[in-house]
């Protein structure tokens, strides 16, 4: 790792009234993480001109890198341009760089475009590929501070294009020895006996344990690289069979690349994860190799007529039963030809329905062709949208399972 | 609005790795902003022992009210006990309220629940109904620091259950005058002309601006109700014809609501957004009641066999066309007899495939029963996972202002 010491500051009022996720930070941490960079503090002010002056002077005198994301805009509460030309003792000036690129981008509508050309005297300006307002890059003897715009479309290709290039000029990562292993079905409690036996023997290791849904992730860090060999080779021998790999630590990437590899085709029957499970596989590009399709029958009559579930299950079994999910697979499979197919069913709440089942209940079936389906019963707790995300990770987890490890589903398990 | 300093801190390596979003500080702050309590500031550490030590004192000393996440677990990286216990002056004890409950909870299995009731003696107990670590809050004279579990399922019921009542009652939240207007396919830098004259005569009023897909949040807040109504009005008839109403701001709230109210039904047809559009519409709480489903034919072989795509278009016209996106939108309308229907199809990248259409491109068709069909092409850009989004919240945009306001599609135009 790069001793370097890196804070990110996001400014917006949107982020501390919770109306928005703080995914620049997210995405900032995670591109400097992958490149040899970590970050030790992120912070998020409102847009105050008092709080800003100090919250920034702070971070500067704190850290080696300030990253700041907002508060770069046209508008009136767009006060970064204002506040980093104070902490540096310079003025505001219009840019020619700026300008041109601007008006070779946007014609002659000038109007806005003058105000968002200028910018403090001794910044470097980071041309904006997306929008108009440009970053602005301050580079001293010692310390470096990057101000982005807040919208993600335009910070990320400003980031990634413009700024990383210079940092890893400036200063080249360190290298580093890190591991990371991600288990799915396997408890935070589970793991740390044997972490802590580990650590025990080894004491130069770092490790951390990070829980999400339905899986775990693992990390091991150390300057010495045979420990770390060590570990973890011990670790995926006492864990083999929760243990997947992906590139991001995300268990549906596992699931992307064992189809990829078994040049196998999968489909989806969702009623109640209402297409998240489609979302999240097709976020990772290629998904089209191997996915061919949801049928989101979020309607008792789109599961009659669509996937052809019998008139009679709806009645007598209602659409969470063992038979609705068997009767949906069915469906699913034979309308798309599919290899894999997995179907859900199950009341996320808040409240229940005319099924009056307990919410968080899910029946599930999948089946591989060739073989039999298995079919079976979740209960998951917590909110509407936790009792989703937790649903589509858990049969996640359990169809990767039971695909890469052959270990059957679960009977009955609650989650 | 209270005048309590609130600061939220998340602890964790993961976030400063870019492994999660910060899910947690949003979720909070939105909780506390709806009750009507302003956080001031966000701040995330890793478990590092002499961060953690100097971070919780620093806005022990800064703030009135100290809400930290994570770092509550029983494993060797969870610090949180020992750094608060230090900052008290208290020693760490087993808690006899936690005992009882995790028994009654879990049995018997006592050797991890023994560490998991060992709190800070001046700490009282926050049960937690989902996982096993309890919060901890400690009330001073004039200050409150609170400890909640990192994982979100944990955490919620903990906070909205036990820990906002408490704050209630200590510090009831003054009244707050505040209003939110929501306007879809109106740009920032459109808006601020309007807000700065409308500042120039009411300079008491606080605004602020908040883009994000597609759409823009206008936030006014004053102490005084009067001029506050006036703005709104103001605004409201200049802006008219972009504005939604919705309780959380979001655009897929407004296009429920409008099903709801009318008795009508939607059905998608997804290609390139892969199930995210349904998944959005789901995730907001009964969905059902409107929404009958997506087919997500993300194959070829789906949108011929199950939406009745002519093999011919397919072959001499491709998936990313608007004779495509038509018959999607044929299939998917017959096939659920729903009232409305959209279909989309493009190309979120990062690689062109064999259409060799230009990566963002996006073709849609949108029809209510009884009218004609709009067919339309949009031009997005950003990465994959942001066009997608920008995609289906265009849509979203566009389907809200065909239904709700009668403005037909844009023809053609790039977002």
């Amino acid at each position: 790792m790069s001793g370097l010491k890196i804070e990110i500051i996001t400014i917006g009022k949107e982020l501390l009234d919770g109306r928005i996720v703080n995914r620049n930070a997210a995405f900032i941490s995670a591109r400097l993480f992958k490149f040899g960079y970590t970050v030790e503090r992120h912070t998020t002010f409102s847009d105050d001109l008092q709080i800003l002056r100090k919250g920034l002077q702070e971070a500067y005198e704190r850290s080696d890198l300030v990253i700041i994301t907002g508060g770069l805009g046209p508008t009136l509460d767009d006060l970064t341009r204002i506040v980093v030309a104070e902490m540096f003792h310079c003025k505001l000036s219009v840019n020619a760089l700026v300008i041109t690129d601007l008006q070779k981008r946007f014609g002659k509508e000038l109007d806005m475009l003058q105000n968002q050309a200028t910018i403090p005297d001794k910044a470097q300006p980071l041309l904006n590929s997306v929008g108009i307002a440009p970053g602005l890059l301050f580079l001293t003897n010692d310390k470096m501070v990057v101000c982005f715009p807040g919208m993600p479309a335009e910070m990320q290709p400003m980031f990634v294009n413009t700024f990383l290039p210079v940092l890893q000029e400036r200063h080249p990562p360190l290298h580093k020895h890190e591991v990371y292993l991600y288990a799915c079905f396997f408890k935070e409690s589970q793991i740390d006996p044997i972490l802590r036996e580990l650590q025990a023997q080894l004491p130069e290791l770092e490790m951390g344990i990070y829980p999400s849904y339905s899986h775990v992730t693992i990390m091991l860090s150390s300057e010495n690289k045979a420990s770390l060999e060590y570990a973890e080779e011990l670790l995926k021998v006492q864990l083999d069979s929760f243990l997947y790999t992906a590139a991001t630590g995300k268990i549906e990437e596992a699931i992307h690349n064992w189809f990829i590899k078994e040049k196998k085709t999968l489909v989806l029957a969702e009623s109640c994860t209402g297409g998240t499970m489609a979302s999240l596989l097709t976020a990772i590009k290629g998904a089209s190799e191997f996915f061919l399709g949801s049928f989101v029958t979020y309607s008792s009559a789109l599961k009659q007529h669509i996937l052809d579930v019998p008139k009679k299950i709806l009645e007598t079994k209602g659409t969470i039963s063992a038979e609705c999910v068997l009767a949906m697979l069915n469906g699913a499979l034979e309308k798309s030809q599919a290899d894999v197919g997995l179907a859900i069913s199950g009341i996320a709440g808040p409240t229940s329905d005319s099924s009056h089942e307990k919410i968080g209940t899910m029946w599930a079936a999948m089946q591989e062709k060739g073989s039999s389906p298995y079919v079976f019963r979740l209960q998951i707790t917590g909110d509407r949208q936790t009792i989703i995300l937790k649903t589509a990770y858990s049969l996640f987890g359990i169809l990767w399972r039971k695909l890469a490890k052959n270990i059957p589903p679960p009977q009955g398990t609650g989650h």
